[in-house]
């Protein structure tokens, strides 16, 4: 955790608690820190010193004037200790502690602060609430798991600005009170004292000046943004996220890939783990055929098969009704889920109802026997060819969607998930990056049934299918990618229009008429006006990713101050009432 | 400006147009950029193509094929052209390009986009209104100073974050959605969805949290902090602006100190130019007497000298009447101000009048003899004395301010920025760095009379004078510390409280009782209840550092969207009015 000792040495203290070795015996040192415990071994007091960097051994003997003091001293109390480095015997020698090695006699022992008993034990983990250790967070992060994850957040952020500063990336600040802009979620929004009724937004990206910057000539811009949602809070959702966001100017989707593989293997390799581009990329098609999912977790081989051919002459009214209607029949293999029981077999069936399936189909394979409640719907030739497609060995069973493509897909991806979760197949490997590109440019808006755009509104159509886009707007395939990571999407980003001419011809399709562009979108509309060239990026959550690095279940654990999911911070008591004159000076009043 | 030529290359460029030499002579090469200038030269179309990096000539023959298009193109057109490097002979090298060596003979030229005719000319800064070059942003910041700007800020915070990792600082990323808290400033407020009546406010700086983190035992902390103020703007002054912020645990002043000055060396280093600790430090009370101002230029040598010990038997009333009163008679010698005319010096007596004086004594010291409308009130042996005092020579000014300390301080403070302005005296040093020290912990608020903090409530008092807090509050000297250069408040720094009975004393001085500190400082006194440790630390204007690096007059020319003094975007068009739908989900209505 601690690259250079020497530099840590102040007026207080002339060595940190991780870093005493044999080779300091005999030195007399100053050491600050945290009581973490104190023991009493034969009437001589032992107390563990804690700070940031390690833990050392402190001895006060009964005969030493800093006995009383070390009696008096209670855990989390801040002490400044003075004594001989003294080795201990090797059967003394602690192998679990960097500073196992020796013991600090102690000469003096100061008390710098006290502490009230604590709210729960730094030491243990389980049994705290989440809301006693936001409430508490000072405390919380004193625990060794916690103060490593946001040490590592730091120092990883560092490995990504370094990176991209020799690639001649300029981290360029974007503002934090600007425009509010329809991209999706609701902004968070500042009233204005000095005009009366107007309102800044929080950004919800930098997107639209991190473009700008690309048509002022900037061509290479990164910033770790801070990003603003009000949105529902979930595990992995907070109000403000932080986001590695950059953008390139001349370049099309391989060279921004590059650039992020890169900062992938450096990001991977800080931590000792070896992480190489290029990354396997799939088209999205053909990934949501595959996985059921945009996001697959791809550590885990299982794959959905295509199995519409097999019963294109079914009997089974359940596959040849979807076919019938331009749906499809897929199935996925559960490696040993024929030990499933059928309450298994009907908690699965709940779960891809819960995706818009009206059923599922499932077949055992068992001592070289299918059963199934539906057996007698499925015929031997077609029991036949779906062993053969999904390579089914005694002892799995197999899970059927029929249904239209769009319902299939997302069924059988949960269904992919929970199959990983209850049978823990094999990983294929520990790290799985997978590029989903080329997404629809466009899909339906279900309130209005409007074209909308997918993911923003500034990604440009694949060049060879933008003539489409008068004739088949639906089947305009777009510049877009994302980064997926075991599972999780961690970024998402695009070649952007450049020309003012397509941007404007999006915009139609979307049903915003001039007028309208020009009051939500003036800004980058008009800077393509004046030579805007060939732009793209990406944006990657930081919080997920460094969440996924330090195995966390929720990024919470990896923010110094988050917020519940209520928005509050338990510790700063936010948010809170303000007095009527500064309700007053901004111009509203509260209306609940 | 570059790093690293060859990681620039993408799919769309094989080079920039800043990296091309005579070695180059002979390879085919790909450049994109923007048209800069063009010129018709015997039939031979030359076009300027500028990036980021440089600016390369390109040549469009008139018997090739690429020459229409080089016709067509104009200024701002973003192009992609390749060619043969070309190395111009002697008589025709550039000196003055990077590239002038060489010029890229034109095989094919694309246009990649075009541009309107711009609103003005980039090469020039002359004549274009602020109003102008802020709604056109993306083209101001073409021009090669504002680029420049950008990229240095860049750097430079590449450069003081590596500083600091190497000791062993850790950047940790502090809410910007938090609580109210009252610091001086107006805050920005967020109406919260979720918490009907509530808000958050966006920080005025992370000082409570970076407190917070050292009561978490993080130990070392820094951020590139992005900082709010509501208040009303001038030329130095943003809504949001960057903070350089850090705080330490187990430090004393120098501590701190020395890490922030070779901060500053290194970040001088950077530009060439040489920096080096220790500062020079002055006590607040020392400042104040000699340069009548906690920022002063110490680039240039005038010193007020104290002169209430000449004038002690003084006959003048202006004199005797404010030595009476408990006041200073204190002096400042202008070198050459002799020939100041009547009219200047009635505007100097204008000027201090601003600042409070009742007016201005002045005498002129001219072929040997004083002249002066008030010579008769000071008698030969005060002259005799203020000649010495002041080591005037003929040719010289002396300036004079009786009345109270504290309004002679910033009156002949005032005099002494105005002298230096029109007198333009030698410059001792390029680069005047100042720690002023000691600040006052307590002064009287004007509005209620009662004790308020100078700089932050969470100074610490000095240990040495703590026990005057009961007796004589006003006279404790804090922990306080501002770091000045060349004039300018970088930043402010103290140790900080780091007792709850220290703290909850001072905030008593302050007349807040234990429910109102609850109320608003739970977090920071609740933490100083579980053992926080001595910690400090200072926060330091990026903006305006990065404005003095680069000899702006306003920080604007270092931001690359700044708002205006009304606290708008023109070019985003920031703040906006915001739809009925978004108010009454954030239960607030407009009351203008």
């Amino acid at each position: 955790m601690t690259n250079n000792n020497a530099s840590k040495k102040t007026s207080l203290r002339t060595h940190t608690c991780g870093e005493l070795n044999a080779s300091n015996a005999g030195q007399t040192v100053t050491l600050t820190g945290w009581m973490d415990a104190k023991r009493n071994h034969g009437g001589v007091v032992f107390i563990n010193l804690r700070d940031l960097y390690g833990v050392t051994q402190v001895v006060a003997r009964p005969d030493s004037p800093v006995f009383k003091t070390a009696e008096e001293a209670k855990n989390e109390y801040v002490l400044r200790v003075t004594g001989k480095v003294t080795a201990r015997p090797g059967s003394n020698a602690n192998k679990n502690m960097t500073t196992g090695e020796i013991e600090v006699d102690a000469s003096t022992i100061e008390i710098l602060n006290i502490s009230q008993p604590l709210p729960f034990d730094l030491g243990e983990h389980a049994g705290v609430s989440e809301e006693t250790r936001l409430k508490y967070r000072f405390l919380d992060l004193r625990r060794e798991r916690m103060a490593k994850n946001l040490v590592l957040r730091s120092r990883l952020s560092q490995v990504i600005r370094n990176y991209l500063y020799d690639l001649d990336f300029n981290e360029i600040e974007t503002p934090l009170l600007t425009r509010s802009t329809p991209e999706g979620a609701r902004d968070f929004v500042v009233p204005s004292r000095n005009n009366p009724g107007e309102f800044y937004a929080l950004p919800q990206s930098p997107q639209q000046f991190k473009q700008v910057l690309m048509m002022s000539g900037m061509d290479r811009y990164f910033q770790l943004a801070r990003n603003f949602r009000d949105e529902e809070l979930r595990s992995d959702r907070q109000p403000e996220h932080t986001q590695i966001d950059l953008e390139m100017s001349f370049v099309d989707e391989q060279d921004i890939a590059k650039v992020v593989e890169g900062m992938m293997s450096a990001i991977f390799a800080h931590i000792g783990e070896e992480v190489k581009g290029p990354f396997p990329e799939m088209e999205f098609s053909d990934v949501m055929l595959k996985y059921g999912s945009d996001k697959p977790d791809l550590r885990y081989a299982l794959e959905i098969k295509e199995c519409s051919d097999i019963f294109k002459a079914s009997a089974f009214k359940v596959f040849s009704g979807a076919l019938a209607e331009g749906g499809v029949v897929r199935a996925i293999k559960g490696e040993g889920a024929a030990a499933f029981s059928r309450g298994d077999m009907d908690k699965l069936t709940e779960l891809v109802k819960k995706f818009g399936a009206k059923g599922l189909v499932w077949l055992r394979f068992k001592d070289g026997k299918w059963e199934s409640p539906t057996l007698k719907f499925i015929n031997e030739a077609e029991q036949a060819a779906l062993k053969e497609r999904l390579d089914v060995k005694d002892g799995d069973a197999v899970f059927i969607a029929a249904d239209k493509a769009a319902v299939a897909a997302p069924c059988l991806g949960a269904l992919r998930n929970e199959l990983i979760a209850r049978l823990k197949p094999a990983k294929l490997k520990k790290w799985a990056f997978l590029w989903v590109r080329h997404f629809p440019l466009l899909e339906k808006d279900a309130e209005t049934g409007n074209w909308t755009f997918t993911h923003n509104p500034f990604t440009a159509p694949l060049p060879e299918e933008a003539h489409k886009l008068d004739t088949d707007p639906g089947n305009v395939r777009s510049c877009q990618y994302d980064l997926v990571l075991n599972g999780v999407e961690l970024g998402s980003g695009s070649v952007r229009n450049h020309t003012r001419a397509m941007q404007e011809k999006i915009f139609a399709l979307m049903g915003y008429d001039k007028e309208q562009v020009q009051k939500r979108f003036a800004m980058i509309v008009n800077a393509m006006d004046f030579g805007a060239p060939p732009h793209g990026g990406i944006g990657m959550g930081y919080d997920r990713l460094i969440g996924i690095i330090c195995g966390t279940e929720s990024i919470r654990d990896v923010i110094a101050f988050p917020k519940t999911t209520s928005g509050a911070c338990l510790m700063s008591d936010a948010p809170s009432v303000i007095d009527d004159r500064q309700l007053k000076e901004l111009h509203i009043e509260i209306k609940k």
